[in-house]
């Protein structure tokens, strides 16, 4: 048995890709799940449920649109100035890590855009908290979690311009309040499905007052009067995540699967700080839930440990160059036994090197 | 079984499913494909693969880039212009159906655009074929199979200008000439993978010469320079395209299809013409291999004739409402044992209705 600790795309449930497959081979009527018309009842279907539990899950409130996008977050970098930074105005950004800092690139192609607060200066070991929003901004632009550097809001940004938001790699891992927020974005590789598609969910009443002239591709109130059916959605994705989604809400949902990501990033942060080994690289309280950095006091036992880790199944913990170390990301599908897994192996390497 | 018509997404074949279910079960070392990152050395493996296959398949010459992209044609509407179309240029566009006229649209947003020919006025049932194409054009847009109409270019524009072409839904099915073209983009869902992919294949010369700010993920040459991995890639389109293109490699290649793809058109017109039930609706000359549009002489008979076809399993002919009646999509992966259940059904109607 492998633990998949990968950054993304990431592990999902067993029993998520057992169905996944067998609607690769006959999903309706003997046809696949690939040859069928995303136009078929069968389908609609799909995208209909799919967009229900979203909105089930996440406690979406009323004049909130859910659609089912490609491109990823990157393309939603674009497409969020495009849609609701009108000519004259500037957009607010907070700078927290290489996501974050591409959305402010794009933006800047874009429009105006002001950079109210970054801590790059440090690598991106904290979230920064003091800073003020122009109350003229046409929205604050903010990364929920930090994929790579490990860092994650715990308290969102609190402000009367609209709040938009990249929560790739953490939505669906905790209870929030979706009313905070003006439009949130997510690829969905992280805790919703396979790769190909991307979530977007806006409050209809920012759309369309800009003036800019959008390409229809790109224009959220084109894929909401479309019913993310302007073009061919990508169909097996949305299958996919919607497998996940009955999945969590079978688990209980949001609340229930906080409880155990909450319980899984505290056991091996504890271990972290216990292991004389071992040592985090973020600033306490901004710990990341979903991806863990960590280094060694002792940067030659890295490969050992590497080795040893991979030895026991333990697989994708290799740190990204940014940070190098270690990176243990877990995305709601790792259960805690995986956790266990890797501080066993982290407990095992110290008692060799004591 | 299954005889599989639908326009897309569509057929596949058979032993590509199974490929594919086994890999979303266990793809490599007992991860699923859904679950490994696109940076990991097995999944590189694949894009490489995928793309010389394409070149090998197409027989693409040196100094033209293939890409694997999101969004489908509907994006490349937009970044076709973006990307060859700068301030003060216009381009040509053909306009041979609905999705000709969508690309026109989308290209009208952000550039000066030239129809110089259209078969609009006839319901798009023929090619235009006497036009000029002004010679300072930024290049010449056309639609080589129109999915809808049932029309085909057999012969395709001759022009000095750079040629752009969306060959969505008959890329492979026939030999051309890569090196008369500009720029080629296909949304996958036809004769290359499942939905979720497009497939772009661009002369690198053109690019670059615009002076258009162009955001990141919309600039082919940001997507040249990261190998189609700027961010992550729709990594189980794009394996499930290269089991495809192993699979039509196999087959012998395009030359060989297109043998089988004449074969299948001309069985299905020959029956058209003979039965004295049905009609085409196309100029024979401009008839589509890949969709077969067709009515009846009595509207009456289409309901009762499309559900005998479906007794005997014949599913996705039923006509799109801008054509009525029907169309037989004939895609790589149909057999011409479904193209002769389809010419029996339409017999023993022929015969029930004497």
């Amino acid at each position: 048995m492998k633990h998949n600790f990968g950054a993304g795309p990431c592990i999902l449930p067993q029993e998520v890709f057992k169905q996944a497959a067998q609607a690769v081979l006959d999903f309706n009527d003997g046809l696949s799940i690939l040859e069928i018309s995303h136009r078929t009842t069968e389908f609609e279907a799909v995208v209909a449920e799919a967009e229900k539990l979203v909105k089930e899950l996440l406690n979406v409130p009323a004049g909130y649109s859910v659609l089912f996008l490609q491109g990823g977050a990157s393309l939603q970098f674009a497409m969020v100035p495009m849609n609701l930074l009108g000519e004259g105005q500037t957009a607010s950004y907070l700078d927290t890590g290489v996501w974050a800092s591409k959305a402010i690139k794009e933006a800047k192609m874009l429009g105006n855009v002001n950079v109210i607060a970054s801590s790059k200066e440090s690598n991106y070991t904290y979230i920064p908290k003091e800073y003020a929003v122009p109350s003229d901004s046409a929205y604050l632009h903010f990364t929920s979690n930090n994929t790579i550097y490990g860092t994650e809001y715990f308290e969102f940004p609190e402000t009367a311009v609209p709040l938009v938001c990249d929560m790739s790699s953490d939505i669906m891992s905790r209870v929030f309040d979706v009313s905070k927020f003006g439009l949130i974005y997510a690829g969905a590789q992280k805790n919703i499905g396979p790769a190909g598609l991307t979530i977007v969910i806006v409050k209809d009443e920012l759309l369309g007052k800009t003036g800019n002239k959008i390409p229809s591709m790109l224009d959220y109130k084109q894929h909401i009067a479309n019913g993310s059916m302007y073009n061919t959605p990508p169909v097996f994705s949305i299958y996919v995540a919607l497998l996940n989604l009955r999945w969590l809400r079978s688990k209980g949902g949001v609340a229930e699967i906080e409880k155990e990501n909450i319980a899984k990033a505290a056991a091996l942060y504890a271990e972290i700080d216990r292991n004389p080994l071992f040592k985090g690289t973020c600033a306490v309280e901004d710990r990341s839930r979903m991806n863990i950095t960590f280094v060694m006091e002792n940067p030659e036992l890295e490969k050992p440990f590497l080795k040893l880790a991979e030895e026991h199944g333990i697989v994708g913990i290799k740190g990204h160059r940014s940070v190098g170390g270690f990176r243990a990301s877990m995305y709601n599908a790792l259960s805690i036994t995986s956790v266990h897994a890797l501080i066993e192996v982290m407990q095992i390497f110290a008692e060799k090197n004591k």
